[in-house]
This record gives C-alpha cells, structure tokens and sequence, in this order.
C-alpha cells in the first residue's frame, strides 16, 4: 500500500462502531443472566459482583479460563454459533466443579479477525442461555477485532469462571482411599476436546462435510460434532450436598487417562473399564475411519465418559440412586496415580 | 492428505507433550506470583483463592478480561515477548482501578497456532513480573494450540483479572461535579491501543522494521512500540486511601472522547486540553507520517494521557502533591456528557 492520504483506524481494518452496534444487540442476552449479586451495567470497565459473605465462613474462590479449541471451526462450517458459547460455558463449570464450587460469574473474550454481528449475537445468545442454566451471571467480555493474529474469518472463545466454596468442602482428592468406586457420566459426544483430530479424519481425509448425513451417526456430522458439552452441576450439585463425593474429575483433553490421576492421592491407582457407558456413534466413527489406534483414542477423547465421580464404596448405591444415567465403570486401587483402562 | 495410516493427535498439528514440557519451565514464575490468599498448585483444574473476608464489610468483586490487541505482532516482528504479558496484567489492573478496586489474582489464556517454548515462557515471565509488582497472583492459565484459527506463528494473549473493593468505595462516577479538576497521568506511549493502525503506517505504508532507528524516537521503532503499558496501581492506591478520588477513567481504545464520558454522570461534561502532558515522540511520528487526522488522533491513541483521575477543586493541590508526574488537563463542566478536547 503506497496510497498517502489520510489514515483512520477503520482503514487499518478495526471498525469500533460495528463492534458496538454488535455489543448493543448483545445486552438484552447478557442482561438475562444477571443474578443478585451482579452490581454492574453491561459496558462498564469492569464487572462488580457482590459478594454474600454472611453465606460463608471461610469462601474461596474458584477459578478457571478455557477455550473450546478448534470446535469453533466446526461451528464455522456448519454456519451455526450459539453452542458453542454453550459448550464454553458448561466446560468451565464443570472445570470448577470438581473441586467442589459453584459458580458464580462469567466473563468472555471473542478475538477475531472481523466481528461479525450475527455470528457475535450468536455466541452471546448461546454463552447467556448456559450461563442461565447455571445460574452464573455473565458479567463481562471483551471482543477484539486482530486482523493478521486470527485467520480471514476465525474466531477464538475465550470463557473465565469464578466459582466459590467453602474452604472445608474444597475437592482436592485427599479423601480418596482405594475401594472407592468410579462412577462414569455420559458425555454428549466430544466436548471440547480432540477437534483438531476430528477435522482432519472427517473433513480433511474423508472428505465429509458438516451437511453429510451418516446412517451410522443418525444425522449430519456437523450435528454429531457440535452436540453441546454437557454440564454436570445440575447433576452433581445435589450429591456435593449430601456430601456423597470424595472427588470428581472432568474428562477433557488427555482423556480418562491423563484426567483421573489429577484427583488420586499417592498411594491409589484407577482401574477402569472401557465401553460401560454408551460409546457415543462419532467416537466409532472416528476410531474406524482414522483409523485412531485404542490408546489414542483413550487420550484424544474422552469416549463416552465427560465425568468421572469418585464415592466410597458405601455409598456408591447411593450416589447412583441421585445419578440415573451413571454408572460404575471403575475402582480405586492401591498403586502409583496411574489409570488401567481395561 | 490422502495417506491412510494411524493418525494421532499430534499428526492433527497438537502435541500435548510439547505444552506441558513448556508449562513446566514456566511454573517457577507463575510461583513466584502467589500471595497468600493462594491454596492451589499449577496445574489443577482451577485456581483456588482464599477471601479475606474478615477484612470486609461488603466485599464486592470486581473483574475483566482483555487482550492486547495486535501489539502481539509488534512482539513477534521485534522478537521480544515478555513486555506483552506486562501490558496485559497492568492494562488489566488500570481497567478495576478505575472502579476503585485493588487486584487478587489473574489468569491468563495463550491461543496460538503452535506453541513456541521460548515464546510462553517469555509471555508467563512478562505476566509473572507484572503480577508481582501488583501483588497479584497468576493464579491459573491455559495454553490452546488451534492450528487453522491462528494465523501461521501468530498468537493471542488474553488475561481476566478479579480484584475487590469495599462496596461503599466503589467508583461510578456519581461523586463527580462541575468544577472538578481532571487530571492526567502520563502514558509511556501506546499502551495496548492503536496497534493496528500503527502498524499500518510505521511497517506497510513506511517500510520500517521493528530495529529502525529514528532520531525523534531516541531509539528504534520496536522499542517505542513496545513500550510497557503502565500501572498506575502504585501512584492511585495512595490517593484511593486519601478518599481523594472522584472517579478514574483508564484512556484506553477510544481515547479521551469515549472513555472519560463513562465516568461522567448526568449533568456533566468534560473539557479537556491536548498536549499539557508530555505527548511521547510516538504519537508525533505517527500522527505526521500517516498522516493521521487529529480526531483521528483523539480515538485511535491515548496521546500521551494513559490515565484520568477526577478530584475536586479543594483536592485538587493535595493529589498533585502524590502524583509526580501528573498535571491538571482539564476541568469538569455543566453539559451532556461529552468530552470537548481543546
């Protein structure tokens, strides 16, 4: 470019006016999820969320950011934006949960190469439908329009979470002991993880499309790929309650393998069997058309399996009886922190 | 690609391996970071914080979350990335101090199309010297590598802060008067704004390299860009202290025009003079070569200002006294909350 004349931020591709008409349609999504502590406007510098201390006796804040890695890139092929800001949403919930909180507000981050106000409305809406769900106030987001960091029409999600629980009731493994029972949640499919792979065996090798319907899926592989990440705290929420639960892992990239170590303490293993809960159509899919060899499979996906509960065996009929679609896929054993998938 | 072996995950462009090996050189600085409100180690699911409450009445939280926009590319062209991950903790700070909130902790999120490991640690580096020097804690982060969303080699740094403030020092602007004082806290040069159009001119329109020399620089093009976004935590936690502060407004994307008008409450307008503080040869050199239009100027650059702090006449001797570097630059004025640059 050798043209002279006056220069503008708008020539230089960033547009702040499209950006805030995009923010402007936004409020009345991001205004829904607002719970009672949630002091602030949308658009203010920061969000301010008050605190019910006289709740607590000694909170903490549990925290957590994330993305929902190359899944946006299926959302893009498949032209359809609101769940994945769902599946931010959940994931993060679900990060903070196992280690006992609840959360409490929620803000996002949209980097793109150009906002555009219809995919933006679009996450919005999805991010505000889980944040109600989960009764978590989204309370602040930021979008950045970088011409040149993010591909000619890409986007990144980025979600942060702030949860609380009670010092006491932090989740951090300690209780486990072996013969403790492993119980397993259904994933939807695969969550947030293993997209990259997913792609590159559906679209790039195979050469399917988001639109291609599969009589082995029931339906199109965009659908199949985009079912949403699935919260746990409805689920869960009830058995920390009861106090059922010596600790919870959330199956996500490195699978059972990689995730389930991060809850034992020194002294346990896992032992856990593959295939107990329903394998979801698009991990077979996957593994065959790869074809993904088992023990990749084991740590790219998370096969079925999107949380894993750990009970004493006391209580396992219990926690079972709270948990209709669970289902016990494990024990703890003695050992070193590893996991046997059998 | 049509060859049909077994694929893995890191033929899909993700090596898991290569993240954590770069997480864990980097955990040292994160280390380095905690305070005492700290519980958790790096590396769990998310990051566990401690609230003083016995030191509050009504704590209320405050949090935000920004990038800093396409300085990334500055980083990248100059070879240089830890002054990044300090931009983005102290703009992050300035965003809740305007609300009157100190910091507690940070988190970070580094999307990029691969992970470089000399590049993260320098990011977590950066990011760890900030938070410290704003007892801070770096408290939690994740790193994505999403080949195909990210340009080739480039990166996004993204970071969600959460501080506090006592609810009945909140600022919101509604102490503000006509007769207020406005006063100006110099800016070392861009901060995290404009990047993109100064690119622009500097690097495509002008032809000059991160390592070009400029006698009205002093220096090279690479470190005037880069110039670290400053706090201004530790020149305005004293006058917060004093009471001294009507309002704050943090010139970020914007300018004066639009960011100022945030803290102004009805009934009230700014006027504001250009150039009593010191403008950084930067905003000179940019402004000429471009040439960029002076309202132009006030939108795309903080020219000079990176902080507004807004005091009453009878305040205004006493906070000059603590701010050193600081001038009056303006008054607050009867009208409709708009800023009129002068």
């Amino acid at each position: 470019m050798t043209d002279k004349g006056p220069i503008t931020y708008r020539d230089a591709g960033v547009d702040i006016e499209a950006a805030t008409a995009a923010l402007s349609r936004a409020k009345d999504h991001i205004r829904a999820t607002f719970t009672p502590g949630c002091l602030s406007n949308v658009g203010s510098f920061g969000g301010l969320f008050e605190l019910p201390v006289g709740d607590w006796r000694r909170p903490v804040l549990v925290s957590s950011t994330d993305g929902v890695g190359t899944k946006v890139k299926v959302a893009a092929a498949a032209g359809r934006h609101d769940t994945v800001g769902q599946d931010l949403v959940n994931h993060c919930v679900n990060d903070i949960l196992v280690q006992g909180a609840r959360p409490l507000f929620f803000l996002d981050y949209l980097g793109t190469d150009r906002v555009d106000g219809e995919v933006f409305e679009a996450l919005v809406r999805g991010l505000s439908i889980a944040c109600r769900e989960n009764g978590c106030a989204l309370i602040g987001g930021e979008t950045a329009e970088m011409p040149g960091v993010y591909a000619r029409g890409e986007y990144d999600l980025v979600g942060t979470i702030i949860g609380i629980v009670e010092r006491d009731r932090i989740l951090d493994g300690s209780r486990v002991r072996p013969g403790d029972r492993i119980l397993g949640l259904p994933s939807t499919g695969l969550h947030t993880n293993g997209y990259s792979l997913a792609r590159k065996i559906l679209f790039e090798r195979e050469g399917l499309a988001a639109d291609t319907r599969l009589d082995e899926l029931g339906g199109t592989v965009g659908d199949a790929l985009l079912a949403v990440h699935r919260s746990y705290l409805g689920d869960l929420g009830p058995l920390l309650d009861a106090d059922l639960v010596h600790a919870m892992a959330h199956i996500t990239g490195g699978g059972l393998v990689d995730n389930v170590p991060r809850v034992l303490p020194e002294g346990c293993a896992a032992r856990i069997e593959r295939g107990v809960l329903p394998v979801p159509p698009i991990f077979r899919l996957l593994a065959e058309r790869g074809p993904v060899p088992v023990k990749e499979c084991d740590r790219a996906f998370n096969m079925g399996v999107g949380m894993v509960v750990i009970v004493a065996a006391d209580d396992e009929a219990a926690a079972l009886e709270r948990l209709p679609d669970a289902a016990r896929i494990g024990e703890v054993v003695a050992g070193d922190r590893a996991v046997e998938l059998i």
